[in-house]
């Protein structure tokens, strides 16, 4: 299967996309964008499990199962949370002034938001930001959407992947963003993917909650989940590709293409993790249960001690051991190894034999892989971590 | 019930302290310390729940399965933790050691390390700095001990309550050592408990229990536990008085006294979380169950995203209502209200009218109360936890 990725957002055929500054944020930066497609798409959602939902999610929800859509607006600054029904109504005003713009149905749109929890959505800027995005709608407009979403990231999250399915050269474009509260299942994240394949919604649905499984959830920075968190996928067949079928050649190679384009932003989202500098792979293998591996893989990422020590230079493999006892898998000290890069610091619950200076050296890379085995089955899985640094508490203090 | 709370460790009566620097620590500073009942006393020992358990814990749980004891013999700087059956044997090394030198048997004796987890304890040194230990014995002992305990404290943790029961007047001497790693069930803490009054061991385990629940087990750092944490709780009768007994008058005023100690003990602790500057009491009421409100509360208190704001001077509620909507209680954002020392920033789940220069005046308080009505039922539970700042992962690094 060959699939080339290429960082820059390359909208598929059929999509147009825009970001400007609307005067949410101070600062003289995009803050609202626009995707859109010129034909009806079949659109599949995947949304926070936190209990308290933004009202953008509450309402894109309803919307995005529908299966159908055509466009999705999206503000950063404020995140239309904890706000009540003036919320609900906001979020509403900001489907329907869209849906207005666009000529088509207010179901059609979906509606995002991310930034600070509490305050009112300040419509007036809103309504004068959406017909000005509408009117800025361009091909070339990823790069523009893509800086319009995002919040304290570093830099926008893109990519493009382009493969040959269903008998022509088919796009799918991601957008994402996500630095803080990245943790499990998807917190204070927003995805966009965009594709010209033509999908059944079915089918859509399903590949999606696989890459997102496989990627966004896989992904942890503070162990925070957030009210907000979306992604959502708009396949609207403009290739003129025939329509994939699950379990075809094209239809892996799609799914595929998905996946990779998911775990690319995911990856993205950890290393632009609020202030940190490396990016470590927590792989648990031995465990009783799959589940049990990733409930040992997140106690060990998301612990602050372990993460603290990733901002250092020696491998506190203790803190790591400490993680792992006090975590849902189960734990035989006498039986766990732990290795970084394959280099053993751990074996059968005592210090290996490694020179500490090879394992000093590993632990200064940018990113290495914290292999752990619970000697207790076969379950096997994985979290991608990264250290907390200062920068983490200056951004959110 | 007049309990007078002291912060000197004034021992009480039959029980001897040490505290001296035997090579544990490059530093010049105490690292090991000895407390001695010189006459039989009743035993009570609470021990970390995490399943990587350090070999002393191990050991020391035995020993005071028992009952009956003379002495802990305590070392800093190394936790002998994942040493494998070399730890066992040193552990037991350490309590032979003590029991010899004190003309006792090793079962009367109980050991706890805390430091560094991974390398061997330095035996050579502990030998040497036993019979020190012993020879510098002395009623006057206690500040010692206190400093021989501990690690990254940034200083010594001491109570003493004096209280008429039994006819006479009695003592209950608290040290502690607590820091990192505090959070739930005692985590990288040490206590230890002597009184001179005369308590059943029943009454002395059940009292212990209590009085760990109630002050240990609601304080919060940074959501690790430890592999070495131990409560000790030494009753030796010298004082004279006659036996107490549960249920009665003088039986509920020691049960009160060991309260306060562990309680003063534990605040400390929070205190001097590494790094903190504030101590927030989170008091979750309204919740479905007590349960429920001990898991939303702990959630709050362990949110790095909430803790980090609690080192700034914004109330960041919205980071609040984002820890209540995945914590595993029951939330409805609609049912609830959040208040800061009394004053409410959230009613309902929306932003309450205060203004918000009087949310920031409490907020910026070295210690205030975070209170959380869910709305659900009668549920009521509390977590005291700290601010995380930049000393924090300077101390952790």
């Amino acid at each position: 299967m060959t699939i080339h990725l290429d960082p820059a957002p390359i909208l598929p055929a059929g999509f147009l996309a825009s970001g400007l500054h609307a005067g949410l944020k101070k600062k003289r930066v995009p803050d609202m964008a626009l995707l859109v497609s010129d034909r009806p798409a079949k659109v599949a959602g995947v949304f926070t499990t936190n209990q308290v939902k933004a009202a953008p999610v509450r309402l894109s929800r309803g919307h995005a199962a529908t299966g159908r859509g055509r466009a999705v607006v999206i503000n950063s600054g404020n995140a239309n949370c904890c706000t009540g029904e003036q919320g609900d109504r906001d979020a509403r005003a900001m489907a329907d002034l869209t849906a207005e713009a666009l000529g088509v149905k207010p179901e059609e749109v979906c509606v995002c938001s991310t930034g600070s929890i509490g305050p009112p959505l300040p419509m007036d800027r809103i309504s004068a930001g959406i017909p000005k995005l509408v009117k800025a709608l361009s091909p070339e407009g990823g790069a523009k959407a893509a800086k319009g979403i995002l919040t304290t990231d570093k830099g926008s999250k893109t990519v493009t992947a382009t493969f040959r399915a269903g008998g022509k050269p088919v796009r799918i474009t991601g957008v994402a963003k996500g630095a803080g509260m990245i943790e499990p299942n998807m917190a204070t994240m927003l995805a966009f993917l965009l594709t010209d394949a033509s999908v059944p919604v079915g089918f859509l649905r399903k590949a999606l909650a696989t890459a997102v499984e496989e990627s966004f959830n896989r992904i942890s920075v503070d162990g925070d989940q957030s009210t907000n968190d979306t992604v959502l996928c708009l396949a609207n067949g403009a290739s003129g590709a025939a329509a994939l079928k699950r379990g075809t050649r094209d239809g892996d190679r799609f799914e595929e293409a998905l996946l990779q384009i998911c775990r690319k932003l995911a990856w993205d989202m950890v290393r632009d993790g609020e202030g940190a500098d490396k990016v470590i792979k927590v792989l648990v293998t031995g465990a009783r249960t799959e589940l049990e591996a990733e409930a040992a893989a997140r106690s060990v990422a998301n612990s602050l001690l372990v993460k603290t020590s990733w901002h250092g230079t020696t491998p506190k493999w203790g803190r790591v051991m400490d993680a792992l006892g006090y975590s849902l898998a189960t734990v035989d000290p006498d039986k766990v190894t732990i290795t970084y890069d394959g280099l053993a610091a751990v074996r059968n619950g005592v210090m290996a034999s490694t020179p500490r200076e090879q394992l000093e050296a590993v632990h200064a890379r940018e990113t290495f892989t914290l292999g752990i085995d619970l000697g207790q089955g076969t379950g096997e899985s994985y979290v991608f971590g990264c250290d907390t640094a200062h920068r983490y508490i200056d951004i959110n203090i």
